[in-house]
């Protein structure tokens, strides 16, 4: 793919954003018939998926997972022809609870009596408020009090020992990038409900974690793009949409030139949306929703190595942390096997302070932490890779858009209603799948939609 | 002032943003020998004071009040010969709950026995957390849990009658232009600290609504600005900052053309910061903050009259509302009555959503509403104005930053930090009078302070 220098200027609709949201309704209006511009900031397509080479294989900086409920991505990966292969999950996972190792089987770690029945009530409550929830979340009875409840706040009152908290705790913030704290407990239930319930997507069997993409979760988008290509521009962020002129087309300012559109798809998270220019300026409901979803923090971590060496101690690779730096480690091993991985989130509190320290303190600490988890071998990792996403200037923070206490009441009625021709997509105005893959689809899906007056 | 068409294009510091921070900010360093240059976006200077010709007066659509506590701002107005005038406090005020009026004598409205004695015990709690807050917040014993908890989740725990809510949620909703739902706990407690307490913010008399400005509270800020006039560059919105380049002085990309300057003083609420590109990118606590602190949402509306007929009826003008839109209205008739005014703000979620509506309907209500509270002489106005400040560009909201529950951990230790050679300034960053004039002049002088070494 590379960057048309001569694009054409006037298209039916002007898509903003080049990632999995951007794509899909660029695609799907085209196949209805639309003539379509695509316009991206960054040098490549797919937003929030970014697959590069790390030693013997391509693996993934950004989104990486596809599970079996994700009907829209997986139709899409067979259209595309792209493999998929399942998640390494054989063998026993660890725990670190206040320092003490501990392994275990399943999604649910091994915990004391109390704590894991005190663990599975508190999900069973999770659960319950779950299926209470409605679309739009707003209209859940008592929507309001759980809007402003943080889900720390709730934990606090509902959670009672500091292993389950812990255990919850951490399952969330990689869910978010986010401290429970951060987020509207009304915001987490709506978007566990939109996963199919919590537990989906936190684990790997049967969850949100099933599978991953032989040549990266890029691929998709780098497919999709494809066909568009004599559409897309690059390098060319968008500064200004103007509708301001009654009945002419949109102006779309860019760092690549100005392009005019009858519509134009907005496919941005939120936090980036509020980034440009609106003339007229955007109403009240839609401009305060641009302030109030900052993006989670997530730095994601690759350590390379020669072999899966911790599968040959019946390890999945797999370890929970119940405090910072990291709070996840996955074996990343490549579909063949070829390029062994550790991959290791650090997320909210940690994440925003890592990229503080100077680099080798950060590598030193993430090989101590895996040679105490997985022995001696994991001490000399070929390759150390890291990716803080809060400084990805056309992300700010991943993997998502996060609303916190109170956000909901104000931002929620704004998150999917078009501003006159201007459409809002991206995964965080989706109403399945929210912050996934599948979300980005289903939200492009939607407002090609309302473009084209199709479902 | 006029626009400079051809400004200095190097200074020893360019301060971003011409409200009350970095004027102030601009006159110290200029008082100490360094050469400055001021941008600003709008074609004016004050920020979030702006004045304006209503009817025979000049009347404030913005920050129009000054306290006793407040030395800086008081020693500034004497300084440049600005004359205020006490703020129209005699005869009774009114309060509407649940749809009943009611009149009162000072700050506290007239509730019955059970709801009264709840309230005043409700706000001794708040005055008693708020002694415990330190500074910075975050060390406070308990920060973290009065983080996470917002301040709604903390009224329905701690008030229990439905009047003193009301009446506790009416005063936050005004002073942070936000629901309590949206606010954090410590952040509440922080601010209140800042301004000496609750009842201090919320007062006339002895409060920050003691006194008010003869030409308009923007008068300050002009006559600020008149001593730096060669500096001043209006219709001049900062894009980008670089200070990529080791030792060489720093870039200032704005719609004015490129400066130079060995320092920056960026004068802006956090909200508006985000929207410049840093090369490098900031820090993620710096950029995460830029996410993490949305502008409340307030609209002012000015009804004129040709006398403050209400006065002789023995009303103050001032009236409270449980429910909206309107959540309190204020005599703001002229300093020397030649123009009577009555002032509504709509404020939280009803001026989200207010000006959705007809300007038609949304006249109509307001002067039915004030036909309400004070009579048939109030049914004919001489002139309706409202300022929506959420769809004001150069400031998305008013009349301050809020953080939400979960967003101080996060967002306040990057708060006055300088990144690099910048340096960050506005009222949000204030630790005295945080969100008001008051501690706009002590983030510029804090800034300022940064740059030349001294205090």
């Amino acid at each position: 793919m590379k960057k048309r220098t001569q694009p054409a200027a006037r298209a039916d609709v002007v898509v903003v954003g080049a990632g999995l949201a951007g794509l899909n309704a660029a695609r799907l209006l085209r196949a209805r018939g639309l003539s379509v511009i695509v316009l991206e900031a960054r040098d490549r397509v797919g937003g929030r998926t970014w697959s590069a080479p790390m030693g013997r294989a391509i693996l993934d900086r950004g989104g990486q997972w596809v599970g079996p409920q994700q009907h829209r991505l997986l139709a899409l990966v067979r259209e595309l022809g792209i493999e998929t292969f399942p998640t390494y999950d054989t063998g026993a996972k660890l725990m670190d609870l206040r320092g003490e190792l501990r392994s275990y089987e399943g999604t649910i770690p091994s915990l004391g009596a109390l704590s894991l029945l005190d663990l599975h009530l508190g999900l069973r409550k999770l659960d319950a408020l779950t299926d209470r929830v409605t679309r739009p979340a707003l209209d859940t009875p008592d929507a309001l009090r759980l809007d402003a409840t943080s889900v720390e706040t709730w934990m606090q009152a509902n959670i009672h020992t500091e292993a389950a908290r812990a255990v919850t705790a951490a399952a969330l913030r990689v869910v978010f990038g986010a401290e429970p704290a951060e987020i509207s407990l009304l915001y987490a239930l709506d978007y566990a409900r939109a996963g199919g319930g919590l537990m989906k997507l936190v684990e790997v069997r049967g969850g949100a974690q099933e599978r991953r993409f032989v040549q990266g979760a890029q691929s998709v988008a780098v497919a999709m793009a494809a066909a568009l290509e004599d559409t897309l521009v690059l390098n060319a962020p968008v500064r200004r949409i103007d509708q301001s002129a009654p009945g002419a087309p949109l102006q779309i300012g860019s760092d690549a030139g100005t392009f005019t559109a009858d519509h134009v798809v907005v496919a941005l998270p939120p936090a980036l949306a509020g980034g440009i220019e609106y003339r007229p300026a955007l109403p009240p409901p839609r401009e305060q929703l641009h302030q109030r979803m900052p993006m989670g923090a997530t730095v994601k971590i690759h350590l390379l190595y020669d072999r899966p060496f911790w599968r040959e101690r019946g390890l999945s690779g797999e370890a929970v942390f119940d405090r910072g730096p990291v709070s996840v480690v996955f074996d990343n091993t490549s579909h063949d096997g070829a390029q062994a991985a550790l991959l290791a989130f650090i997320v909210g509190d940690p994440a925003r302070t890592w990229s503080l320290r100077p680099e080798g303190a950060r590598r030193d600490t993430m090989v101590r932490l895996m040679a105490r988890l997985f022995g001696s071998d994991a001490a000399h990792p070929t390759d150390y890779i890291e990716i803080d996403w809060s400084t990805e200037p056309w992300s700010r923070g991943c993997p998502v858009g996060v609303f916190a206490a109170g956000a909901m009441r104000v931002a929620s009625p704004a998150m999917q209603a078009p501003t006159g021709r201007i459409h809002w997509a991206g995964t965080e105005t989706a109403t399945e799948w929210t912050g996934y893959m599948e979300g980005a689809l289903q939200s492009g899906e939607r407002a090609a939609g309302e473009i084209t007056g199709a479902r």
